[in-house]
């Protein structure tokens, strides 16, 4: 095993120079974070969220930190928690691609709540400061995810948990001004906090993995601050979390250009509240509803040509919006009937309506490895005996095809819209997009909850 | 694997008549939750206490629930969390032999902090109700734990952070009234909680994984009740904690007599600050030095006769007091020279004693596995050429000489009078030997703790 990774993930959180992170990483990071409040706005009224908050708000600290799209306020680190949960609950966060980690949701709420709290000491974390600190943390998470993939997520591992508790305590650490000797023992005790199975997924359990990863990351911060030291290899140590966490590591992957390449660049951002290979499909049967008078009770059959993952993940027969978030049938029905794959579309009561359950069950699906993952073909045969079709090379959302920053914008729009309608996101909007400049990174927050109640 | 080993669990918790668990199964769970505020008081001043109190005292909720030999009160989540933590910071709680689970420290707190919630609701939890949640959480939580050693541990997980948070589940729950059906979520809730690296042991680090185990587990019900659902096989499912979290399991370890055989039976107590490994040689020696005029200064070698896992485990030097917990030569040297190995004979000072170094420096370890772990020999040899020697065949506290309920009481005075001498230990061991008929199990607390600063 690498010998002090640690250490030298200690030193790459304290001791970065943020000038040295590049324009588009940091505009990465603006666009994941504005992201990340548009998955949040779809969340912040799932059950997840009300029974996690109907423990939890009475059971608060200091009430100072706001929830997006709601008007609790809880104590910092519950905060942090609450939010987590919130922005991943529809899995509408974003993915790092070669990980399937979702970054975000675990890593900004930890930092933005923790600015709240140095905002109300009168000492507030700039937005350039939060945007370094988040830079650092995703990179670090996601280059611990690189290092264990695809063994850990498959072995069983909620990758988005387990790792990314230690991209909260490293930005947290850094934010703080912690030294690298105490930014080792934060990576310490978020080392030993690491947790979450994958078998929660589809299930409210579920959203307890980002929200400890936050919280637990934080806390290992706010640990290390005051003193709880760890041991000095908790990543790479003999019984640390990669060799307890994983079968298979490939230690070259935890630091190679660590510094010059930054993860951020390998984020995607969904435009589909639902599982990624599913984009490409989606994308296909809205083009071919846009660019023809489709009747849809006159399809016979749906073909869609795939990668087999798409048809290992996604072939399968669903009976809740929450499942139908990985349902390839469920999603064409409704992408050819609606016109639409927002998260409206993905509900119980849709998925178990007649005329879409009827469309989707002419849904056949054909596997071709030749078909990478973000593309997909969508033929439709009808009932005239005539055809129509469509290939997507690159889903909206791929890296090939990033969504525009406009795109990213009428995402938050749209889930405000659904949940938190007295919300001001174009307000919101610029003042993310002007992080860099914002004196007190705390801001967002407060512009991204509703009033105190 | 075993099927609905989860709902199995579940019903085990929520519906087990009381009056089934045997008298003997009480008493020793007297016995535990006795042994445990003893074990607190020695480490209710440690500087991992100091430090984590120093984070969470600030962000408490609602402060209601006491800390064990302290005067902060905290909110009842809390405080189940930093009990946890102080009653196992030394290791002087209990074991459960089979597996090296310590079972009290991350479900007795939770089921007191609950305890002092429901008492302040006016819904006191009975002493009875606390004791019967008590032996059903260490049940299914040592259950877990045999089905998965020795490999669970030897892979790096600390079992009692991560098979905890299963008791503290099931017991919070079972005071709680779930049905099967919650208990079953809280259960899942759990299972994505469990956590906690052996790295860490040794360091302050470790307090984590006792104390997340209890708050975590309380939260599991909590939020249970509160409708936060799980996957229905979270402990056997395919990607759940047996497969996840463990290479091998004995699955029929996991319900074997289960209601009829108690894990609570196999729970041993500790006359020592230190590895069990350790305990008969530390008895060898006293007995050597109370039965003989012994010069220490005379001894020019020290043969301790044992088991390989008392070589694998502790012949190495160390140089801290928390080091020493598992330091074969300075055990022997503290015991022959000051006749005493309690919790100030683990101190960095003293393993930095000229004196007691010289004397550790004579110590040399003879493996002999026809030598049962539980026993030992040592052999003193004299300057003058005179040898004495002892073998206990079973150390002071194993199960085959379990501590008597009067050495319980008086480690419980003697770490109480050190650390907090302001409690009395008498009526608090009354409290507890009372419980089955206590009204409100929340006075223990009341007593363990100091008056409110």
């Amino acid at each position: 095993m690498t010998e002090n990774i640690t250490r030298i993930y200690a030193r790459f959180a304290a001791e970065t120079d943020g000038a040295r992170i590049p324009a588009s990483v940091r505009h990465d990071a603006r666009r994941a974070i504005l992201n990340n409040l548009a998955a949040a706005y779809g969340g912040c009224r799932d059950a997840a969220a009300d029974a996690m908050l109907a423990v939890i708000a009475p059971l608060s600290g200091p009430a100072i930190a706001p929830v997006i799209g709601r008007s609790e306020v809880l104590d910092y680190t519950h905060a942090a928690w609450i939010n987590a949960a919130i922005a991943n609950v529809l899995d509408f966060d974003d993915t790092h691609l070669p990980t399937v980690i979702h970054p975000t949701s675990p890593i900004a709420p930890a930092l933005f709540a923790y600015a709240e709290k140095r905002s109300r000491d009168g000492r507030p974390v700039t937005g350039r400061a939060l945007i370094d600190a988040f830079s650092v943390g995703v990179d670090i998470a996601c280059r611990i995810g690189n290092a264990i993939s695809p063994g850990h997520y498959n072995r069983g591992w909620h990758i988005t948990g387990t790792c990314g508790v230690f991209g909260a305590a490293a930005g947290v650490s850094r934010l703080m001004g912690l030294d690298a000797e105490r930014t080792a023992w934060a990576l310490a005790n978020a080392a030993t906090q690491a947790g979450g199975l994958v078998e929660t997924l589809g299930f409210h359990s579920k959203s307890l993995n980002p929200a400890n990863a936050a919280r637990n990351g934080l806390l290992s911060a706010l640990l290390a601050e005051a003193g709880l030291s760890g041991p000095p290899a908790p990543i790479e140590g003999v019984r640390g979390f990669l060799r307890v966490l994983s079968d298979e590591t490939d230690a070259t992957l935890l630091t190679e250009g660590l510094g010059e390449n930054w993860e951020l660049s390998k984020n995607a951002l969904k435009p589909y509240p639902c599982g990624v290979v599913l984009h490409p499909v989606i994308d296909a049967c809205l083009d071919l509803r846009a660019h023809n008078a489709l009747d849809t009770d006159a399809i016979t059959r749906v073909t869609v040509r795939g990668n087999s993952l798409l048809k290992a993940r996604a072939d399968r027969k669903v009976s809740t919006g929450r499942e139908a978030q990985v349902c390839l049938s469920h999603s064409v029905a409704v992408a050819l009937r609606l016109g639409r794959a927002g998260v409206t579309e993905y509900t119980d009561a849709l998925v178990n309506d007649p005329d879409i359950r009827a469309l989707g069950d002419k849904v056949v699906m054909q596997v071709d490895d030749s078909v990478p993952v973000e593309a997909a073909g969508v033929a439709i045969t009808l009932a005239d005996g005539g055809s129509l079709d469509a290939y997507v090379p690159h889903a909206r959302g791929s890296l090939g095809r990033p969504l525009t920053d406009a795109e990213v914008e009428e995402k938050l729009r749209t889930l405000a819209a659904l949940n938190a309608p007295a919300i001001d996101t174009r307000t919101l909007a610029a003042t993310v997009w002007s992080l860099d400049d914002l004196p007190d990174a705390a801001v967002v927050m407060r512009q991204a909850s509703l009033p105190k109640a």
